[in-house]
């Protein structure tokens, strides 16, 4: 099994200090990847990652948003994104995928997508308490298959 | 009956020409403000007004979508509309609510939200084949109900 | 257009005074056809049927359900479609389709069935002011569609 | 932690030999209880209970039913539960529970019931590998949050 990439990121929201799969380590991390003005996104999946995010609060599970441009950036800039986190209401950590700051072309994917491999949003990922990336799925994924699956990695020892 | 207020516009997308209250006499109007950050608009209104857009396709209804900016203007902007229209596939003509020009304070009620005394977004509005205001309402509307009400207003004789 | 064929009812359930085409002639007429162990009846059609009584209880509508069995006739009875009746709360009359007495074969299409050469349950027939069937529709119904549907041929003079 | 108590079975459906706790030992058992008269059982918990079978289909899961009926017994009977069965395509075992042959009063709650005290139709019941009774739950479950709870026990040694 793979270890998740490092994460690039060019800015936090909900974040006093920057969390890295190493700080998360011990942890299960449910890590998901949208844009603000993707309606797959903001009709399932962002309600989803709340959903979740309230059913396991008392869990050893971190949610962590990946705000993943790839298109229109211009009107999906921090921002933007900032009012959408507040009307969202919105309060687990969200990073801003990065682009290379050498990049004069501006490849159409940001760093940690391209990272990963991501063919899209929404993208779902999990990594394990080890730091291993388990599960990525691309489009939806139904509620009872997550419950289960993050719960199997929670039931793993750290 | 009061007649419907006029419609104060800034720039309308998927419009030749601007339509008008009475440009659109003799057709029921169906006119929902909305925000494109506002959960309740993406989430609910905009996919049920899609869906009524589609429904009564070949019926004398005229899909009209009202941008009612009360807050965020500065990522709400008509570049950020435009996105939004093309990602939602809206396909139906859609004005920027307007500001007065010379408002140095910005009051925080768009022109046509003021006018129509609307409480927020989203609202639904329908306006009959005469031009009078004959339903507005705050927040959702069931299907079952809103296709009846079109339907009845289709009814009247112009 | 066809007027609708006469019913055939062995029994009726909360109706004071059998209702017919005749009695109801002036008043629109929801017919909904169904069985009280068919999972997509059960499921979805019966609970909209719910929803059109309540949403147009003030109209000139009369919803009407027709218990329709082509199968395991033994466990779907009168007896247990009170019970059905009552568990569900369905208030509105609700009549039997009857077999012809003499039938020593026990066709397996009851004759209201039969008459409207229904496919199937659940089924929707809409009966206009003069009688008329204007509507059969056998399977799902969208919500948005069927208000229109109905308010269409309420607006219609009797 | 309670071992789960036996279960007085007064007939099987879908099963060759009947399941006791002693022959499930080792796997998880999600032992749902429901009429199928009862609108929250038929339209909530019997479609998600085909969900959990479905999900979990090649996990250490058990998949049964109980018929436990405590009202309208005349037509809640074996032929019409097979009946029942056989229209929603549920092929995981199902029991019918059971009355004291000796109750001249027949006890308004059958057996099994009475032993898990259960107040109504639906309950959903989970047992761990080693036959305790881990939850019990009257009415409806989250899927986000039943899917976690399976896989927390699945992922318990046996």
């Amino acid at each position: 099994m793979q270890p998740a990439p490092a994460w690039s990121v060019s800015r936090w929201f909900n974040a006093d200090a920057a969390p890295t799969l190493e700080t998360l380590r011990g942890r299960v991390v449910f890590l998901h990847a949208f844009q603000m003005l993707c309606p797959g996104c903001v009709q399932h999946a962002v309600p989803q990652s709340l959903k979740v995010a309230a059913a396991f609060a008392d869990a050893e599970l971190s949610v962590i948003g990946l705000h993943a441009v790839f298109e229109h950036h211009a009107v999906m800039g921090p921002d933007a994104l900032q009012v959408y986190l507040h009307e969202n209401r919105i309060r687990y950590p969200v990073a801003v995928d990065a682009y290379r700051d050498d990049d004069p072309t501006r490849h159409p994917l940001p760093l940690t997508m391209q990272a990963y491999a991501m063919q899209g949003t929404p993208t779902l990922m999990l990594i394990d308490r080890r730091g291993r990336l388990r599960r990525q799925q691309f489009g939806l994924v139904d509620d009872l298959r997550l419950g289960a699956e993050i719960a199997t990695l929670l039931a793993e020892p750290a």
